[in-house]
C-alpha cells in the first residue's frame, strides 16, 4: 500500500547503490521500523502479499487479469523466503520493516519479524508501487502537491470493477494526482513507459465519471486540493489488490503495513524512470 | 491547413505504396484539382509554405523556435523545385492539386499549376499535418467525430504566443477533438512518439486556460459536439504558420490551398503511425 510519497532525490547514508540492502538489513536488525517513503530514493520498493498456496493460483490470476493496479514484479515457489530475483540476501521474513498478519480477514498482529509466523506453503507477491513513478515525475520537475504538503496520496474506489478470479474480486482502487494539463499530458508519457508501476493513468478529469462523487473525501489516504486550472489524474493503486484480499478474506495472509515497503536492489532508472 | 480528415484505411486504386507518386501525377496532369483526404491514406502529407530566400531565414527560425505547430519534414535550397527527399519525381511547382498565391498578404490567386508564378528565389516548407496523426489514431479504434460526421476539424485560436522569429510571430492555433479520458490518455501516447506530426497534444480540458471561450465557435473548421463524458483535447495545428504568414504580410508568397495538401511518399508507419 503506497500510502506515502518519495522525497526528491538528494544525498543521504541510505541513498546510493548499496542502500536498498541497508534498508532490509536495518529492517533485520530492528533498527528500521519505520515507513520507507524517502529511503532508498532510487531503488524500486514494492507492494507485498504473502498468500498460502492454496490461494496462490488464484491470486496470481487476479494480478494477470489486473494488470494496471496489480503489476507483478515477483512471485516465489511456495515457502521460499530468499528472494534473490529482488535483492541481495533478501529474507522475506525479516527484511520489511512492519508486517501485517491476516487471519480469515481480520488484523491479528503487526509484526516486524515473521519468522514467528513462517509457514511452507505460503507464496510471496511483489508487486509494483506509484513511489517509483512519483520518484520519475519529480525527476522530470513535475510538482505533487502531496510530497510539498508531506501527506499520504489521496486514493479513492470506483465504479470499476476488477476483472475477479476464484475469490478474488472487487473495485479497482485509484489515487489521484492533481496537475495542470501540460503537466497530465507529460504525466501520461513518463507513466506510459513502466507498466511494472502501474503505467499511463486510467482517467483524468470528471471524477463523476468513474464513480467518485467527493474528492475531498478519499476513502484512503489523504485528501489534497485540486486548483482551478488543473485536472485530477488517476492511477489504478496498489491498495486494488489488498482490498480483493480483505473482500477474499483467506483463512491466512501477510501485507506489508501501509508505507513499510519492501525495498528492492532494482533500480528505478533500470525502469527508465528519473 | 489540415481542414479535412482522412478516411479509415480501406482499399482503392489510389491506396498502396506507388500511391503518392499517382496523387501527384494526377494533379500535375490537371486531372485531381480537389482535397487530398482520404487520397494515399498510407502516405505522409503535408503542409506547403513557399517563401522568398530573403524571408526563408526568418521562417525557418520560426519553425525551429515553434515545433509543435511547424514540424519541419523538409526545406529546399533556394529556386529547388524538384524535392526528391520527399518523394519519386516530386515536383513542387504542379504536384499539388491547388495553390494560393499572395502578395502582400492578399489572396492574389488560386492556380492548380506554379509554373507561371515560380522564381529562382523561392525555398519550400514541408510541414507535418494532422492527417497522418489521425490515421494512427483510427488504426488504434480512437473515434474521431469530425471523421465520422465527414466535417473539417475544429481550430481555434489560442492566446498562447508562438516564439517570434524576424517578422513571423502570433498566437498558436489548435486543433480540437472530443474524446472520453481513457481514449484520451491513449491519444497522448500514440501521438507524443510523433514530432514529425504535432507530437502530444498542447492541451486538454477547460479550454479558457488556453484562451478558447467558446467551442461552438471554431476559428477554422467546423464545430463538434464535445458529449458530457468527453473531454476537448488540443493539437498544435499547421494553421499557426500560415497565420503567422498572414501577419507578416510578405511581399510574395505561397501556399496550398486549404485541404490540398502535398501528397509525399514516405508513409504514416515509417513515423510509427497505423
Amino acid at each position: 500500500m503506497s500510502t506515502s510519497p518519495p522525497l526528491p532525490p538528494g544525498g543521504s547514508a541510505l541513498d546510493d547503490r548499496s542502500s536498498g540492502r541497508a534498508v532490509r538489513l536495518a529492517a533485520r536488525q530492528g533498527q528500521l521500523s519505520t515507513h520507507t517513503s524517502g529511503l532508498a530514493r532510487e531503488q524500486v520498493q514494492a507492494n507485498l502479499a504473502i498468500l498460502p498456496a492454496a490461494l496462490a493460483g488464484d491470486f496470481l490470476r487476479f494480478c494477470q487479469r489486473n494488470p494496471k493496479p496489480c503489476p507483478l514484479l515477483a512471485v516465489s515457489e511456495p515457502g521460499q523466503y530468499l528472494l534473490d530475483e529482488l535483492g541481495e540476501d533478501l529474507d522475506i521474513r525479516t527484511d520489511v520493516p512492519r508486517y501485517r498478519v491476516w487471519r480469515q480477514g481480520e488484523l491479528v498482529a503487526e509484526p516486524t519479524d515473521l519468522r514467528a509466523h513462517w509457514r511452507d506453503d505460503l507464496v510471496t507477491f511483489a508487486l509494483g508501487c506509484s513511489f517509483s513513478f512519483e520518484h520519475g515525475l519529480l525527476a522530470a520537475g513535475i510538482p505533487l502537491r502531496h510530497v510539498q504538503q508531506g501527506r499520504n496520496v489521496a486514493m479513492y474506489r470506483t465504479h470499476i470493477a476488477t476483472r475477479p478470479a476464484g475469490p478474488f474480486h472487487g473495485p479497482m482502487v485509484v489515487s489521484m494526482r492533481p496537475m495542470k494539463a501540460a503537466d497530465a499530458i507529460r504525466a501520461v508519457q513518463i507513466t506510459a513507459r513502466v507498466p511494472e508501476v502501474h503505467g499511463a493513468p486510467i482517467h483524468l478529469g470528471d471524477p463523476a465519471l468513474i464513480g467518485i462523487h467527493d474528492l475531498s473525501r478519499p476513502d484512503y489516504g489523504d485528501a489534497v486540493e485540486v486548483l482551478p486550472d488543473e485536472l485530477p489524474v488517476f492511477w489504478a493503486c496498489g491498495v486494488t489488490p489488498q482490498s480483493a484480499i480483505a473482500t477474499a478474506r483467506p483463512e491466512f495472509c501477510i501485507t506489508h503495513a501501509p508505507g513499510h515497503m519492501l525495498v528492492t536492489d532494482r533500480l528505478n532508472r533500470q525502469l527508465g524512470l528519473g
